[in-house]
């Protein structure tokens, strides 16, 4: 039999998970993959801590560098999270010449780089399928399968905090706040929300999409990110009405100025197949000349979907220990010009409230004018003496666009730009 | 560099595009991955006929034999179609340990179980991310990434054809053949279509994805299919009333009574991911206790997008060549109860006309009550002196259904059973 001993980082919800699937399902995986996985030990900060697995025959220990070093431990899990001591411990395996599997999207998000140049001085594998859409295949996908494809834009809902809360927003009217409410009511959303609901976490999985995508590395530090805590159930009501859905998108995308890797709330046309995706739902959404679109979707997050997509690379992994050689990159990083985001072309939704008198619409057309960014539709709702603007842009650079709104925040006649959201549509 | 020399059994549409990709993107593909692929040659049927590609340098044959042999072939490309003489050839290949990648669905459908063998005793790759699902790439993941899944069911719309005229029939209420012609023009339907609208290519696929995602072989004999050619506008406008979309599917199941794989149009709830699934797009979806339910969608057929799933596996191919170690299988097989579809539980809408007189009703629900199968709903329709009868039948064994069915047919009061199909749904 083929066996191949595991160590484990961390035995939190996805590591638990993990365990309790490779005990529980052992004879199944042998079955259908002719190995024997056996996990050998995991480290954990607080031994003493009650766990929900059974782990008869495993050693727990505190001291993971020793994990990492023990000879019966041939590929080593990271599940601990976080870039410290995870980078540390990632690397010392690497370089001990051992395959990693990581589900930690902040570490390869920060780290990769380095640590995946580690993995290839080494040839060994560094797994990260979990890392991004959590169970849904999208990272063997886009490396490897579409690997002969010149991808032009890979468009994801990676989070699924904030589609649960924009669906509750867009289905049920809910305000922000109480969507937050419920989706921490529902396990969706950690008592402290920020990372989701920042655009933070996807900025993560934004930048491995971008790095992968278009095979140059791309930096958390080039993702600029913003997330939905000014979104309104006002804006995704109006949205509607001009035929959009409002979703948190990471954007990784090829632009005439560059690769450009982003997080965002945009207005994206409600025949969009990822206008359709509800509630806690990861899709990601990539589009290429010969592929022309591909959707995938699924569960994002939680320990099952999760551990079934480390799984898969614990056992690609314990193939190629299997087969013996020194392993190749699966893919490649070559230097390319990442776009200055000011320097990508956008296209804007911009609701305003302003006096309702005579002249207003044409000062505030003067002010894009200005800015050379030009006006695609405008409508008006007048309530007393004062008046809702909704007007959506051509596309024209990020800077254009910045600095238009800037002027028009300027005008006397407008009383406040209560809303700006950038939208995703084919349309110029 | 790492040079793998590459010859193409077929230059056809397929391979046609891939020839073109491999010269036009050469710089592109070496940057990603390292690989510097070369065509060395490609066997034709008629070598005097005008190809779309150009092809400075490399040879053109008839004799695929040699081709196969030649030394300086490092990867064989099996684009030809058909099961004679592809079964031979790649057989050869793969005997003479070289790793063949191929989009051919009725080869593997026929022969995989035999060639993945071979494939195994040589330790090189047999790879086919084509021959389902065109551009998507749902091999790998199905095999590789949810390896460690207990999938319970797949689902797919792996016919584009046949989705084209179910679209246009339900969007547009287009009788059958007029759909039909019009997936001619389009070029979607070859102009003997009936491969595709008799099930015969879907169920080649189904097999495929049912061996793949069971870990058990699945033959083409054990996959009964049926077509789409008795669907008309009428029962597609009923399903509407009801709530369900028509399509075409390809279903593989892990069910009570063994592995059951099928081809056959289904109502499907309109709210189904696939029920969205328009015009010639494919979609799979996957069914699992951790991944709960996973959607992939895009391009089905045509040359670029398949080019590039073969793109993809040549490209893993040669990772692997130059690893230079014996290749471990991807996925074992192992014996495992195929169950008789009259033993697999299936749900059926009828479509009745019947006499409109008192009785009738209690006369057709003692029919199915004989047969053990009980009616969920019903709807009457009246005219004139015929009624319509639409029935919705609960879950029971396939061959109680087509008892029930039986004795329908024979009461006096039913002028025809109009129209009688599956229904998925997860209501029992």
């Amino acid at each position: 039999m083929n066996t191949i001993g595991i160590g484990l980082l961390g035995a939190g919800t996805v590591g638990g998970t993990l365990i309790h699937r490779l005990v529980e399902e052992h004879a199944a995986i042998a079955a259908k993959t002719g190995l024997d996985l056996q996990v050998r030990s995991i480290a954990v900060r607080d031994p003493s801590k009650k766990r929900p697995f059974e782990a008869p025959g495993i050693a727990i220990t505190t001291d993971a560098k020793s994990l990492v070093d023990d000879p019966a431990v041939d590929l080593v899990v990271e599940v601990m999270g976080g870039q410290d001591p995870a980078g540390e411990l990632v690397l010392r395996a690497l370089e001990a010449g051992k395959p990693v599997v990581t589900a930690n999207k902040e570490l390869i998000a920060a780290q990769g780089s380095e640590l995946i140049a580690a993995a290839e001085r080494s040839g060994v594998a560094l797994l990260f399928e979990a890392a991004v859409g959590g169970g849904i295949p999208i990272i063997r996908p886009l490396s490897e399968t579409l690997a002969g494809e010149r991808i032009t834009r890979v468009m994801g809902i990676v989070n699924g905090t904030t589609n649960f809360i924009l669906s509750r927003m867009s289905e049920e009217g809910t305000a922000y706040e109480d969507a937050l409410q419920q989706a921490q009511d529902l396990g969706y959303a950690e008592p402290d929300p920020t990372a989701d609901v920042s655009g933070a976490d996807a900025a993560a999985k934004a930048a491995i999409l971008a790095s992968l995508g278009f095979g140059t590395w791309v930096g958390l530090d080039h993702v600029p990110h913003t997330g939905i805590t000014d979104i309104t159930a006002t804006d995704i009501r109006y949205a509607a009405n001009l035929g959009y859905s409002i979703k948190l998108l990471g954007i990784a995308e090829d632009t005439s100025a560059g690769v450009s890797a982003r997080v965002h709330p945009v207005l994206l046309p409600t025949d969009h197949p990822l206008a359709a995706i509800r509630g806690a739902t990861n899709a990601i959404f990539i589009e290429g000349p010969a592929i022309d679109e591909l959707l995938f979707a699924g569960p994002g997050a939680g320990g099952d979907p999760t551990a079934t997509a480390v799984l898969g690379d614990v056992i690609d992994a314990a193939r190629e220990i299997l087969a013996g050689a020194q392993v190749a990159p699966r893919i490649r990083f070559a230097p390319s010009e990442l776009a200055d985001f000011g320097s990508v072309p956008t296209k804007w939704y911009v609701r305003l409230e302003v006096a309702d008198e005579p002249g207003v619409l044409a000062q505030i057309a003067a002010a894009f004018g200005e800015a050379a960014v030009s006006i695609k539709s405008v409508w008006q709702e007048g309530t007393d003496d004062e008046a809702t603007l909704l007007i959506v842009t051509h596309r024209a650079k990020e800077t254009q666009q910045q600095e238009a709104l800037e002027r028009v925040r300027n005008l006397d006649c407008v009383n406040r730009v209560a809303a700006a959201i950038r939208v995703e549509s084919d349309e110029s």
